[in-house]
């Protein structure tokens, strides 16, 4: 890419595809948001959809709307509809509890589906709550139990016949690396493992096809890429092909064959049911429509393509004009290789972003010293990743960032 | 209680107590609403929240809101305040997850507490949930683990000093029929067993002070009682006594030590953190403030007598202007042994709900043939009482109740 100057971008902004979707946000005035990666801004539909659940939905019309407004069926009408996306059939996909919760579930899932096998392999920087669920869950298990944890590179060749199932992040949450999740689950087959992935960053962010990547199992969260609110609740896929073969164990009544019989003991629900554990948050749940929606408009192709190019050039420009003040890229550069995020070392990283965000650019830090910005190509235009350089390189030449301010540490950054 | 007429009742809601605390809440006009322990009605007070979460708190300050709208601390803020109407100290009780979630925990936690012991016990009319969820659990530990159910009589007699954790449910979901907390806490410590309750339809709805009673473990949910909206986030109460001492398997990046250190491996947080697991649905989360606060004012003596009335005013009423349709009590007659409920069983139950309904009086139906109804002192009046049993009454007289239309059955009831 030949260096870029702000009218090529405002050029290209003018006669991008995707340009309405970002009048579908709102984004305040001025703001340039590079941290959909984090948290996605309010689909504009939000402000009027979370009115009517709580005055109409909740205040008028009360312990009906389990019924009327279809609040039980929310985590399966929400996973078919995110399953579209996905490249999961109806059935296969549904909306609730936490990711972390998700991922105990599909671990205990897949041992329970490869029963003599005693290994869970993961990368050694997954995002760590996926490690976390795994020695909750093998703590539990016994010491026949094994975690094994590989870079991400080496997980290829770390999959042998000891495995019972693989669970990696398809894009790594720091330095958006995209792994080939066929290539990882042709070979975890071969093996006789299972794959299971972790799609919190790849979710509207990268185009993914679970069925045609053969995929077993997945977990993800909506209020990154998809907009869904802040913690909405997560996904789970179960393939079809292993349904109704073995159990997760948070068997509550909503994954219960007959819910509303109040049986004593549990019977399993059928299919993708079975993965449902307790009451879900039905506020925060319903919001998760709003982003949802706007994505089954849009072609994922062209999503990709322009996150390619937001990236491509963020990465130019930072190198370009900042590259005497020690940036060190932390994200695959080439774009086969690469979410829709792009991070880069700084050893003042912290202060570096803090100094960008009183200039209104977001991104966000992640310890040691990865300086994380997120493109979602829905509404993030290409001048604002001009602009956004821009300031970071004032924020440099100006010794802004040296400032005691932006140095002092927050309890959430 | 001497027969009542209907004057009698709009003269006890002049002189009660509590009669400011109604107009707090949006209930649609006209309708009488006995199903607060099933979903509490919206606080008035939710509508400007929600507006104020999407509109500001998300759309304008997004990801900073996780620092400035204290969204992170959200579930220790909340489970701080919630501890006070509880009778938990400080830094014993958290609001996040289901309750179904936080049973797993808290069954889990007793077994790692208590690891001589492999044995649950639990009343076999628990709330299903309760049982299923421990059933998944055992499943896991293996055959040397057993589950004891018996009757809710049955309960002092059946702890054994083989039992690990007794967990019922204070008041029962059915019959709300109300447990001596206190005599079950004595005699399982006595046996060296720790007590866990469940207070879904006890918090809000009964006087509890789970310290007082030397309660071990607890959780419960948010959205009957306590008014938190539907499916809210659910609390759990771990003793400070039994911190520290183990850990819960469900062991996401929430109840790590460091969160935002991004470790690799698990480092238990310290105290009740470490019974949070992944990111909370926020909206949903934020919303239990509003009922919660209410709470705080009141003093829950007036709560309970005011409950004891409307209760024996209903069984009353019913059995005097209704006797004749074979409606029979099941709920204790004695107020010492009964929640904030009133159950009737018949055998056409279902439809005589619905034909209610139909008649603006909210009650809820539990198979087999379980009709329930919810009395919420803070804003269920007597007149309302009065009110329900005579539209009852219409109903059995003119035989209304024996449409088709009525015994049509919904998916969820």
């Amino acid at each position: 890419m030949t260096i870029l100057t702000r009218d090529d971008c405002l050029k290209m902004d003018a006669v991008d595809p995707l340009k309405t979707y970002r009048d579908a946000f709102a984004l305040p005035d001025g703001l340039i948001y590079l941290d959909g990666n984090s948290l996605g801004p309010q689909p504009k539909a939000a402000a009027d959809l979370a009115a009517d659940l709580v005055k109409r939905q909740w205040g008028q019309d009360l312990i009906k709307s389990w019924n009327t407004a279809g609040w039980f069926e929310l985590p399966y009408k929400l996973g078919d509809k995110l399953g579209r996306l996905l490249g999961a059939n109806p059935g296969e996909m549904i909306v609730t509890d936490s990711t972390g919760i998700n991922i105990y579930k599909v671990l205990s899932l897949a041992l329970g589906l490869n029963p003599d096998r005693k290994t869970i392999l993961m990368e050694n920087d997954n995002f760590p709550t996926d490690v976390y669920m795994a020695e909750g869950l093998l703590g539990q298990l016994g010491d026949e139990y094994d975690l094994k944890l590989v870079a991400g590179d080496d997980i290829l060749d770390a999959l042998t016949d000891d495995v019972a199932v693989v669970m990696v992040t398809e894009v790594n949450y720091k330095t958006g690396r995209l792994l080939d999740m066929k290539a990882i689950a042709d070979k975890a087959h071969a093996v006789g493992a299972l794959a299971a992935f972790d799609l919190c960053h790849s979710a509207g962010a990268v185009p993914v096809d679970l069925n045609a990547a053969g995929a077993d199992l997945a977990v993800g969260c909506s209020y990154k890429y998809l907009n869904g609110g802040p913690g909405a609740p997560a996904f789970i896929f179960v393939a079809e092909r292993h349904q109704n073969k073995a159990q997760q164990p948070l068997s509550g009544w909503w994954g219960h064959k007959a819910p509303f019989e109040f049986e004593t003991r549990y019977r399993a629900g059928e299919g993708i049911s079975q993965m449902a554990s307790g009451t879900q948050p039905i506020l925060s749940l319903a919001m998760v429509d709003c982003g949802l929606s706007l994505f089954l408009d849009v072609d994922m192709a062209q999503v990709r393509q322009k996150s390619v190019k937001l990236c491509d050039m963020f990465i130019e420009l930072v190198e370009s004009r900042c590259g005497a003040w020690g940036f060190e890229l932390n994200t695959p550069r080439d774009a086969v290789k690469r979410g829709s995020q792009v991070s880069f070392n700084h050893s003042d990283g912290y202060a570096i972003v803090k100094a960008l965000i009183a200039k209104d650019v977001i991104g966000d830090f992640r310890a040691p010293q990865n300086m994380r910005f997120g493109f979602a190509p829905l509404y993030v235009r290409y001048v604002d990743v001009w602009d956004a350089v821009d300031r970071l390189a004032d924020i440099m030449e100006s010794g802004e960032w040296q400032k005691e301010i932006y140095h002092a540490r927050d309890a959430v950054t």
